[in-house]
Formats: C-alpha cells, sequence, structure tokens
C-alpha cells in the first residue's frame, strides 16, 4: 500500500498552548471560541456551511507521542486497543471533533467545543449531516461506565491528549 | 505548512467495485456486510472495539476526481462549498462513514452501512462514542430538504461519489 500525503488547508487557532491548559469538560464548553483558519484559497470552500448547525474537524495530531497498539486512555487504568481510544498517538494521527457552528467569515470557521491546541494543521472539514453522522442505540463500550447518571467524568477534557 | 504522510492500516472490502453499482441507500442498507481488513500487525488496536456498536472509519477516497472548491452534490444541480458537501474530490481526499459493528475476528472488522468501494486504503479507525459524535437540535443545512418527511432521498448512494 502506498504512502498517502495530505498538505493542511489551514491551522486551528484555540486558547490552549498546551494539552495540559485544556480544561476539564473543554468539548462540552460552549463559551470558549475556537477558529478553523484556512487558507485564503479555501475560503469559498466554505459556503453554505453555515447552514448547518455543526460540523466535522479532521486535522492532524502534530503534538502526538509514541504509538502502542494498546494503551490506557486518560479516564482509566485500563489498556484498550488505539482503535477503541480517541487518543493522539495512534497509526495515522488524525484527531476528529465535532463542533458547533458559531459563525464564518471569509476564510474563518469560528465554533464552541473545543478541545485542539492552538496551531493545530487542519485536514478537512465535513458538513455533520444528521442522517448519517447521529445514531440510535449506541453503546459507548468502555466509555459508557464513566458517563453513568449524566456524569462528566473530570478527566474529559484528557481523553484526547 | 509541512505535508502530512499516512500509511494505510489496511485495506477495505466490499461488493462494489465501480462507485455506480454502489446500491442507492447503501448507507441504510443493513444486509450488505462489509469488512475492514487491517495489516495483520494492527490486529492488537482492536481490543475492546466490540463492545461499541458503531465506528468511524476514515478512508483515503483513491478514486477522486478534479478537486473543486464549489460543486453541486448528487442529490441537487445546486454547487455548495466543497466544506458544506461530502462528496470525495477534496482538497485532502478523506472519506468518513459511521458505520454499524457486525463482529470482529482478528485483524477484520465486518460492518454494515457500507458506502466505499472495494479496495478503499483504510487510514484510521476510532471507536463512535455517543457523548461526542451524537449531538441534540442538528441543521443539516442543504441537505435537509432533501429528507423531509421522513423521505430517503434516491440519489442518496451517490452523494459520497
Amino acid at each position: 500500500m502506498e504512502d498517502i500525503t495530505y498538505h493542511p488547508i489551514g491551522l486551528i487557532n484555540t486558547p490552549y498552548k498546551e494539552a495540559k491548559n485544556i480544561p476539564i469538560q473543554g468539548a462540552f464548553d460552549e463559551n470558549t471560541e475556537g477558529c478553523c483558519c484556512l487558507d485564503e484559497k479555501y475560503a469559498g470552500g466554505l459556503l453554505d456551511l453555515d447552514g448547518f448547525s455543526h460540523a466535522i474537524i479532521l486535522y492532524h495530531f502534530d503534538k502526538s507521542g509514541v504509538v502502542k497498539l494498546r494503551t490506557s486512555p486518560f479516564l482509566e487504568d485500563v489498556e484498550h486497543g488505539i482503535f477503541a481510544i480517541r487518543g493522539p498517538a495512534r497509526p495515522n494521527s488524525i484527531g476528529l471533533t465535532v463542533v458547533k457552528i458559531t459563525k464564518i467569515e471569509g476564510n474563518r470557521l469560528f465554533f464552541v467545543g473545543v478541545d485542539m491546541l492552538d496551531g493545530t494543521p487542519i485536514l478537512d472539514i465535513k458538513p455533520y449531516v444528521k442522517y448519517f453522522d447521529n445514531r440510535d442505540n449506541v453503546k459507548s463500550g468502555w466509555v459508557d461506565q464513566h458517563f453513568e447518571n449524566g456524569n462528566i467524568p473530570q478527566m474529559l477534557s484528557k481523553f484526547r491528549f
């Protein structure tokens, strides 16, 4: 299988300069705004994305560490396969976050639900389409026990880092 | 910004050898099975993914055509920005499908909800976590009108191709 080369389409600006500074529950924080700042040549590609409430941001975890096929996520000490967790040190270090769109101006997409480091390279932006991306009857494996009874785990922000 | 190079972790096997053969409503077809066949060295990375009902497959659209920043999806003739549609000819041609896991055996993940071509290179597999990936109050922009009153559009399978 041949290597695949991508070129970032822009950078994500967030208030978080280091992983340790990403606040608890960052993914559920509706007050902190991030921005996908695209290279200006891609501004036209954002046309009509403002009709969607949410987007899927794909980005490159450029600060990820050594890849282990089995590792413990930050939510618990039990080891799981890397394809059963969302951490950054993956065979191909692609990050995925569903965000809520706040506004789009020119080449800039503003959003809340920030859990990325400042300066993260963006690979792609897709519209979140509920008919494909929302699912019923979802079992979330080892993650479910941490969210029982509406709990939001204190280590949530580190789940991804 | 520097180029980013990934190496496929395996290939997707599906019954569809050509895009035109992907049946209508493939994404909602629970009878047709596909398989993510990982390189054997990655088999250990699937540990505990079987506790999840769904997975997110990221793959490389290796048959995508010429990239246009504004183009009409197959659902309609109106042009939208490439970041507001899910088609394959994107600045970085990454495909994303949420699938329902049927079984995992060794290095093979079987699933339904197939809308990929046979032989598609796999970039990553992530667990679908309802606390992050399911959203309420979703507006799906230009797509919504095609799904009004529970309709499933006849051109759905071509939405991605």
